[in-house]
């Protein structure tokens, strides 16, 4: 995860160890991109020629600028009176722009609504989040690849309910988790290479625009506001439709629930009793030397119980958005949101380090599959032996079996049985059906997007 | 809405009104989903040449066959004991083919597991839900693009945090709800159309099957599968990567969140105080003979807050899904899934009648942008002033109207506005910016989808 | 469960097996709780001696009748166009009354408005559920005890973030399973207790029953009502102060929360690999005759995940309320309500049918704690050795026996631990704390309400 | 709200205007308590007699000592291996004690186990939470009773779903929103009242403090540990039994509603349309010279809508909780309730101030009843008028009324109506009930507590 960079500091969350060092999507990194926001508005002035090219010359002098000094907790503080964090950034920027070409100070904000700014930087914000996702779960992705590779036909139980159903491979376990990562990692993608600006001023008609350029530069002003600061361009305002912000956060929510159902299986696999998984460094704990906790898989699962209810909170949000702008779902949207990229971030870096250092035990699934003496192929056994002794037979030796009987002796004893390999009849490694398969088709699928184990 | 046809008979849902008659999504739209499943996988038999022609018949004959008598209230019943409905259905089914054909009775079910058949179903109930929404959708979005049109430049009173802001017109209003509802319809669009089928057998891995007709043939089988139902061919077993669940379920809410600013915003306008909008038909009041309730919206609302906490529960339960299948995530998944697909389709109709009723007043609307005598347009006077007498006078002037001084009396006492149009300058309809081009936008962009008013 | 008596039918939810079978809270119980409180309105009036007696006589013949004739489906269809199901009882009730004494009829629903009804309803339905709640919690602690006393010193790991951590006793798990459902159902009788009727009348100001029976009598109406139907008194109408349901709902939330606990451990304990718990009669598989799943676990768990989000919008609802009677917020309060209420009924009528049917595996619990070769006291021999030979050789020593080094004979080879009993040292069942105290303790308060083994 | 004083400095907050300058439940709030939890240990192996009374006085130094110097930060960091911040706290702690009393250093954190110092902590942290949400609940409560004494009997437009229903008065709606804030306080103060200590060592037995010192002073230790830090014994260890945090978390959840009433009242009535209420100080824009935003209001809406989903996160962690300490849902449960007390206490501070700024309109309300033209009586006109012209003309009235004709003229013209006081009959100030009763009846309850305009 980041130090604490160009991003500025990072915040405490002593309580949240899942998101800590996340500086993404900091207040810091708002603040910054707010500026972002109001810079690339004088940029698309310049592009619309309207305003002259020295206001250009002074947004790009501010980008160069080291932004670092920006008192975010002043602004947070300021952002309290008129409830939105733009309003007292605005003189900031003014000036510091004024420090660098007096003139090109009036065009700052110029038009613009304090929606406009803070739903875009929030884009930017997003876009940024979405990169950086990109690559933790390329890393997690990479490292699953190389434990469904190496196990690929290491049999295991499939659990279902909690209880042993049939054989699986450890490999097909690490496929799925890793194709259900580039799944939630593709379509996080998608929705990332489309957000867009905003930009409608304080009613959404653009009026302040159309008056002080006219209309045909205000209509394409929101494009270009855009295009300066790559974003999609809206095919209107959308202060109160608020599916960029929606499909954002559940683009987000499904890739916590991605890396939710690995951290889960690992926590389970990693029990004591089961064993199946190990973590390279657990956890420890002060009373209990011996100790190895999955930390890693812990903290994604409590990441996994937060997102979903900050999702639900942006939908909440949307749905109640009312007027041209909300009197409060507006404001109840941005920290689920910046909570959920910093949680979506949290865990995807955990589980990129939890796959690098994930083992799976070969030898403790084998031992496991072992542990319903054979009846773990018991579909199998049912596939082949009910057509020839029928069900009633059958039902009886499994019954038998379930009670302590030797289920080998038991099939070698059966007269119908007699051409059967009662032992690799009873293989679970020969019952794992195209797991194998799958294992390779999902590899193929992920090294088209570039992963390498 | 649906009256009790071929669906069955609706749920009461006293205490629901939103979601009272809706048939797609009901438990015996479910259970003959499921039987629609198995008939699917016995026809992927036949198709795969694994079993004989006389099963794809008995096939088609349960598909001609009414189900309607299927006793859902005993399937839920009998669930119980195993945990999901599938595991009593199937002695139903294979009883009912036996009917038609002793013979293809033992293909029922055959290598399956109860979750290839409940996911596979609620995949068949979700596109039947999203292709009844669209109906819904475009029904209310044809109804909103004749109010667009029609108010295309009829003034009104945008508000920001409850207060007037600046003005913007009852047209692009409607329009913006219009293009809200189309978004969302679009996207559902995208995911219904690419729904999957599921058929992994009892661990995932298809080795039932692999048994039963050897691995190429299982390979392919739930693509067939997929095909003979008109669903996607999985990428794999999901059974533990519920995106497919998900990604309905953000769709789904994302349409409650859209159809839920348009409600709420009608609530708000329908105030008796505010009036810029009344409904057709608005419920009663015993006590109260006088009311005129916006029944509709208020129903819509009460969805719009219902939502997202399900979807919510989907990207949970998706996250903490463990082994090969959960124990107790997948469970608290379907009525989430079933919940929102009712919510999302009562809150459309109700949608659809709402649009179809309402009228928006341009009268009202008008009477409202004067209650401020003029300061609506503060924006554009700032625009037009501040550079002609300064910030301060500016101000000044501001500040005398709120308390109640005559702005036109003043402006056109102001000496060095002796030039200025102070009527055109004051009037809220000449300062409504981009309006009339965003509503043409968004009327274009709905009949490109053939919407029409 | 209850059977289908006269609480009428239940419906299906057939994707809801944990609350299969639930009446107390089916729609045809708040139907006929909303004919209560129009019946209890009846007999106020009577008991303030404003109604004749006569009123009061059709009023208990209203009781007496058997009004399981409801059409519950008609009401719920005409309560879509005012949005509430109390509009269209109301002369659904009229007419009967009429029928008894046509003089009385006049009386019904006089002064009130539908909230009063309805509210009034779920507080009646509430104090049932509750009722029925206290028998399923009781039958569970009871069998919880039973296990609890058995098992009291049974040794067991206790497990921490899934790994061993220090021995515990199997009657303290059960134990503090019983402690939990005891908490849960003593708030739950503490809220019952205090449920409140509610009488406002239209707005709240009982202006109605002023201007019928004058102010005084108007000012204990309230209270009269309330008492004839056995709630509580209100300080004051609370169409929109919410608690009543909130803390209802939040008590529910805490009730399915104790039995999720319980339920979560035993899905986890009777995993194959871990075997410490074992379900009467698991949930089967068609496909795998072998399996015994602890359905009813994961049935309680898929609640525990449901639950917490109704009653969240119970708090939404609540905090959204507006006005004299909200639009929408109202509304989403009542499916949350009672699918909160089946939910906490379903949960608990598992949670006793678990607790009946488990069987805790002292044999397996002692297995388990030797698979740490002792370790499992780590904790205890640091308490011990470290005082004596010093941390770093202590250290040595623990990291000696974690890979693989017979801890006994390492200590037995110490020359300072000559005096040490190494047997009774590495015995997990002597190092099992105060528990068998904690057990007696948790014993003694339950047997304070009345529970017995 | 706070400085930045003793608590330490306050997080950003940039996105959460409404919990900035929140201190009471900051992470150097938490890692203070969690300081206060390890020497509260210390204190109570002293008064358990078994360490010297050194340690004892090493404590105190440790309670005099400022700790404002804790580096939080570095405690969150090193908070991320282990999974929990109490663990790297500890050697700080312990070496802080050595500067003091070398000898005192090795009773640090004797026996205990993280989650014991972290859940009391936590508990802690909500007693004092709780005391100061009392101060700002008081003062709220306070200006609220002004308004309700100020406007006890002005007339206004109770409206239900939107629409004006009957007359209610400005004071029963500010006393009903003072009985609100009233009960949720109490309901906190029952809850804060009892929040208990942890102390069960690393399995719940209390184990190692048996080994330690003996089995009766191990029991009692629990109850020493909770007595020197005021916090109530607790029956046994709650380490997987969350009912204290679910408890508090709902209480404060209740709060959260019962100001969220408040405040979306406050906006609905300061609606530029409706004018019944207005605010000291609202916020501005910069692009909008003359709005006055209820900014208060908009922020408190905020948290109405964000606390109950963390409330539910909490219930969810409690269900979801297993073996002797869970696996990622008690991390899922401190970032929930660490926000929800910010939550808690900025929506109170901002319920404080809004309502000592808040102006309640009696001119408007009374111009707002004129609305309907005299129909806001029409249940007062129905009980009056129905016996003596019968329903079918009365309707008519009604009907005429409300399609323009003068109610008072239609009144006076009607014969058997000779006798009746049109005007005190149409008079909205007579028809309020017993409006001004119930606003004394708050009074009185609230004054019980202290509470004074």
């Amino acid at each position: 995860m980041s130090s604490d960079d160009g991003y500025g500091y990072m915040e405490e969350r002593l309580l949240s160890p899942v998101t800590y060092g996340v500086a993404e999507a900091s207040d810091r990194s708002v603040a910054r991109a707010m500026v972002e926001a109001e810079i690339g508005l004088l940029r698309a002035f310049v592009a619309a020629g309207v305003a002259p090219e020295s206001v250009g010359e002074a947004a790009f002098a501010m980008i160069r600028e080291p932004w670092f000094d920006l008192d975010v907790r002043a602004l947070a503080r300021d952002a309290v009176a008129d409830g939105n964090p733009v309003i007292p950034l605005i003189p900031l920027v003014r000036a510091r722009v004024a420090q660098i070409d007096p003139d090109a100070a009036a065009w700052v904000h110029r038009g613009a609504t304090s929606q406009d700014i803070l739903d875009t930087a929030l884009m930017l914000v997003g876009r940024q989040v979405s990169d950086r996702l990109q690559d933790h779960l390329r890393a997690a992705e990479g490292a699953l690849m190389a434990l469904a590779q190496r196990h690929r036909d290491d049999p295991a139980a499939a659990r279902t309910l909690t209880q042993h159903a049939v054989p699986t491979t450890l490999g097909l376990r690490a496929a799925t988790w890793m194709r259900g990562l580039g799944d939630a990692r593709r379509r996080l993608s998608e929705v990332a290479d489309r957000l867009p600006a905003q930009l409608g001023g304080a009613g959404g008609t653009l009026a302040a625009f159309v008056e002080l350029f006219g209309e045909s530069v205000a209509a394409e002003l929101p494009a270009r506001f855009a295009e300066v600061l790559n974003l999609r361009a809206p095919e209107g305002p959308w202060h109160t439709d608020r599916r960029p912000i929606t499909e954002l956060g559940d683009a987000l929510a499904a890739l916590v629930a991605a890396v939710g159902v690995f951290a889960t299986d690992v926590a389970q696999l990693a029990r004591t009793e089961v064993g199946e998984a190990s973590v390279a460094a657990g956890g420890g704990s002060s009373a209990m030397p011996q100790k190895q906790n999955p930390v890693d898989a812990v903290l994604i699962r409590s990441a996994a119980m937060r997102a979903p209810g900050l999702a639900a909170q942006l939908h909440l949000a949307a749905g109640l958005a009312v007027d041209e702008r909300p009197d409060g779902a507006w404001h109840a949207e941005w920290p689920a949101l910046q909570e959920l990229m910093q949680l979506a971030l949290g865990a995807c870096a955990h589980a990129a380090t939890l796959a690098a250092g994930l083992t799976l035990n070969a030898d403790r699934a084998r031992a496991n599959l072992g542990l319903s003496h054979g009846l773990i192929v018991s579909e199998r056994l049912a596939i082949v032996l009910v057509p020839v002794i029928g069900r009633a037979r059958f039902d009886e030796l499994i019954v038998a079996a379930s009670t302590g009987a030797d289920l080998a002796a038991l099939l070698r004893a059966l007269p119908e049985a007699a051409d059967l390999d009662v032992d690799a009849l009873l293989d679970p490694g020969q019952y794992t059906g195209v797991a194998g398969r799958l294992v390779d088709q999902a590899i193929r699928r992920a090294m088209q997007d570039g992963i390498r184990p």
